[in-house]
């Protein structure tokens, strides 16, 4: 089969086609042939610095999540057989044309979703699962998201919806406001033009905001200023330029709780129970449309380098790099693994169509 | 009436004992003839730097806590009445011969407590009782006290073992560690002489704690790495030199909780609430015994000034000096509100006995 490796780590010319042996099935897998793969920014991080998944002395496929059609299922598998159409969550390799995965980790395709648009809902219903149930949300409390967090965000701002939150967002564009408007925000603030701290506190009467939830540690001291006491700042991953340091004598005042959710489990028996309430909690919310998927683009897997090239530049704004980038020695110039001012709203998916094409 | 009184900011040369007018009594407030108070660290530091109850333009009495006998009551009290024997969180005030306070800030001396004594009962009940109820332990759930935390410390110790906890304690010498493990800690920790990470590990089989609670921030780094994935890390009040900077992405890692509680509140029904649950939640513990407040030592008010030196200088090792110490320009040293390698084991009370002495 084709799939895309990295070697070494660097810019996005460092994905490579290449033809690589077909996937062993393990007793307990699927074998998936892929509709499609998303883009996250955590492949571009990972693309970049080689973290965490590392390139351990061989290839690295990314891909954290798929669509397709199961092909083969394993001794050991009851609950899937040859045929069902599914999406996955998955520890890299998704950029290729099969993957063999835990059964443990598969989801059934809502049936109001696209095969292919399935590709994008593994990570973000799941990060914004861990972001819901950490919110504790009741109907009339509010949420404030910043910069809707990208993908992640929007799931979080549709999820907090159906919970009855109120829901506040942020961003430096009318434009991006628009869009978490009509995919249900309540209170848009565009922080370029307003003062975020003055706004909030005339809108909540000086309650001040009960979750906030953010991705970059850029606002630290003004998310702080907006939470109400025994508020909660909740970070999605952090994409910040040092991830954010935090003055703890800053959060005791508002005894507020400060927790950062990230994407890993450590167990595979942990991820299973991530996927059991994904099936249970937020599937039903997909199948009735309250959840909806965005994709904002879909590349062939062949032009994977220039989808990431797509989630890096587009629209960046060059005061935001100094706050944001990476200075990376091999490339000469800053990276951004995301984008604050103007990131894409919506998923990226790569489809390997190469048979077709 | 006497009573002590800060003009500047100081050593604890700067508490003098004054004649003061007899303190007004409100519509909704009891008088107490205080029988004893309590030294905080809090006190300590706002001797020093003059902060939060900042000496707005005038005499500030400081002292969070009494204990007393009910002299006086307001037309709009009717829970309480003459010559019942009280304990109450104060804001400021408590080191005098008479103070009035809220009737919604009073507690019933417990039968077994003697009147004194209870002096030692509503700032620290409050504060663990905070520190347990964020905690959420249950049978088996394992807590760990960094040096326990002072004074509040043992309460949060004692209640954690009422719910059942498995609590950790870490100290510098084997004398605190005993006092501790008297007081009902489980595994005995002495810094000094063990590795933390490596002790703690062995002892959790690998699981890490689920709780650690510190006042000092100067452990972060080591808290992260025995803290179990989904932990939480609780300070209570800061007391360490900058209050303890704190970098997210390494609580990412385990997607630990953070939380940083005060012992302030900000309208009077927040802590009419926090009174009400200690007496329905601690004070039946304090009454069967599970729960025994600690006095260190008891001097007259008059020696205030010594009391706060001793809080300050016993056995305090030079070299956390450099960590924990503030210099303070005014006393041309490092000052330290409260000790680290060797803080008292107990609380030190003050007791206005002027006509009997």
């Amino acid at each position: 089969m084709k799939g895309i490796v990295i070697e070494k780590a660097g810019g996005p010319d460092v994905l490579k086609l290449v033809e690589l042996d077909d996937p062993p099935l393990g007793d307990d897998e699927v074998l998936i042939r892929i509709a499609a793969t998303a883009v996250n920014r955590i492949d571009l991080q990972c693309r970049l610095f080689g973290s965490r998944n590392s390139f351990n002395g061989g290839l690295y496929i990314p891909g954290l999540e798929c669509s397709g059609i199961i092909i083969a299922v394993g001794q050991g598998v009851t609950e899937w057989k040859v045929g069902d159409k599914v999406c996955a969550l998955l520890n890299g390799a998704g950029y290729a044309e099969q993957v063999a995965v835990s059964a443990k980790m598969v989801l059934p395709v809502p049936s109001n979703v696209p095969l292919t648009h399935a590709a994008s809902l593994p990570e973000a219903a799941h990060n914004a699962w861990k972001v819901i149930s950490e919110a504790q949300l009741v109907r009339g409390r509010k949420l404030l998201l910043h910069e809707c967090c990208g993908y992640v965000g929007l799931f979080v701002l549709q999820m907090a919806k159906c919970k009855g939150a109120v829901v506040y967002v942020t961003a430096e564009t009318d434009e991006k406001l628009d869009f978490y408007k009509r995919h249900g925000a309540d209170i848009c603030i565009n922080c370029k033009n307003e003062d975020l701290v003055t706004r909030v506190m005339e809108e909540t009467r000086m309650e001040g905001i009960d979750v906030v939830v953010d991705s970059w540690a850029v606002n630290l001291e003004k998310d702080l200023k907006i939470l109400s006491d025994w508020g909660k700042l909740l970070f999605v991953d952090l994409h910040g330029p040092k991830g954010g340091n935090l003055y703890l004598t800053a959060v005791m005042t508002k005894q507020a709780r400060v927790q950062v959710l990230n994407r890993w489990w450590k167990t595979l028996d942990r991820a299973a129970c991530i996927v059991d309430h994904l099936k249970k909690e937020v599937w039903p919310e997909i199948e009735n449309g309250s959840v909806k998927p965005v994709v904002y683009e879909t590349l062939p897997l062949s032009e994977a380098a220039a989808a990431h090239k797509l989630m890096e530049l587009t629209d960046y704004g060059q005061d935001m790099w100094s706050v944001i980038g990476y200075f990376v020695p091999w490339l000469g110039h800053y990276a951004c693994t995301g984008k604050v001012a103007g990131h894409v709203m919506g998923k990226i998916l790569l489809t390997p169509d190469f048979e077709e094409s």
